[in-house]
């Protein structure tokens, strides 16, 4: 269990979503080797993970797909559970969509996979800025759960998360600077699932203003 | 999502061994009402999750059962794996039975299990005195991740170790003070998974090296 650290490696939590997918081509320019890691949590919509395994494949990357079918079981919320609906957040309160602890499993999971590996660098797309009431986006949380993890496996860990304090327009020009736009026409991040996207959803809403505030055009389909 | 915080409610970690049976009676006397969650992660030996069903049933309290299937997908070690040996950790190197993370996810299922139910206390059984080298036992470890839960989900939990600092003698007579004796017998330590326990693997022999310690009898059938 004498590990070699591979500093130049790193394992991508990915979506299949436009900022895990920013993140990915970030990572690709960073690192000299990427892993790509997905969760099955029971999502209302397979689109996400099928969205992950075409951009993977595009990049010529394995897609590693984790089952946690416990996240159904013991949470009620509107991406595990199509009886309730998709509401945005209101003071005090998150948003319907919100799944307790999800970042807290996937992180941790992901460090246990990294590690097998000897790869201590671990990369997210959580954003602070325009984080919709989630608590496991903020920056404090990182920074906790990274000497969590280091503390629990007694590994190097280190979590990068590019996207931190940029707004989703930035996101978009970090994209763009990237030379990664076109792979954005594969991304999925419709609550509704549907493709073409709804453009209605507060997910479609949310990345529609972000384009249009950089000024560029989403290579995505919409329906209207 | 407003939720009431039920101070007087825990939920245990339990997994059907010496150290959780312990905690679940001082969590009983402890607590107003105490709820039960188990994982299930590929362990080698069924026998666990049997004997803890088995004492939670003697209880008359439901045990929640977590199917986290990724354990055997992602990592090697003696505990789901078969064809490796078990191991005793030498300087430098834990056991061939460790699961690298498994208390981390252990945890952070507990909790947002704990939280949809309004409960922030959790109890574990983990001791660092006795921590046969596995880092995710220790107390700094324990306040590291109380804290990124609390920051992860915005809820006051409250994770409670009463045998942290015990030896294992110490810790049979804590049983023996909760009046909790007679249902070790049910309990399963052996790493081996038979029972009679063969009372010869590190788990066996530590296990009987504290009930020696504290001069009281195991009530636990053995081989020999």
């Amino acid at each position: 269990m004498a590990l070699n650290v591979k500093n130049n490696q790193a394992v991508i939590l990915y979506s299949g979503g436009q900022d895990s997918t920013t993140c990915l081509k970030w990572a690709m320019k960073k690192f000299k080797q990427v892993r790509v890691i997905s969760f099955d949590y029971g999502q209302r919509h397979k689109a996400e993970l099928k969205a992950a395994e075409t951009i993977a494949k595009r990049l010529r990357l394995r897609n590693k797909v984790i089952p946690l079918p416990f996240f159904s079981q013991i949470t009620k919320n509107a991406l595990t559970d199509k009886k309730i609906k998709v509401k945005t957040g209101t003071k005090g309160k998150p948003p319907s969509t919100f799944v307790d602890g999800r970042n807290m499993v996937f992180l941790t999971v992901a460090a246990i996979y990294a590690k097998q590996l000897g790869i201590p660098n671990l990369v997210t797309g959580v954003c602070q800025t325009d984080y919709s009431g989630y608590p496991d986006c903020r920056d404090a949380f990182i920074k906790s759960i990274e000497k969590t993890l280091r503390l629990a496996m007694e590994f190097p860990f280190k979590i990068h998360t590019p996207l931190m304090f940029l707004t989703k327009a930035d996101s978009v020009r970090l994209m763009k600077k990237l030379g990664g736009l076109p792979l954005l026409k594969y991304t999925h991040t419709c609550y509704e699932g549907v493709r073409p996207a709804c453009g209605k959803c507060p997910a479609c809403k949310l990345r529609l203003k972000g384009f249009e505030e950089a000024g560029i055009k989403d290579p995505l389909p919409y329906a209207q």
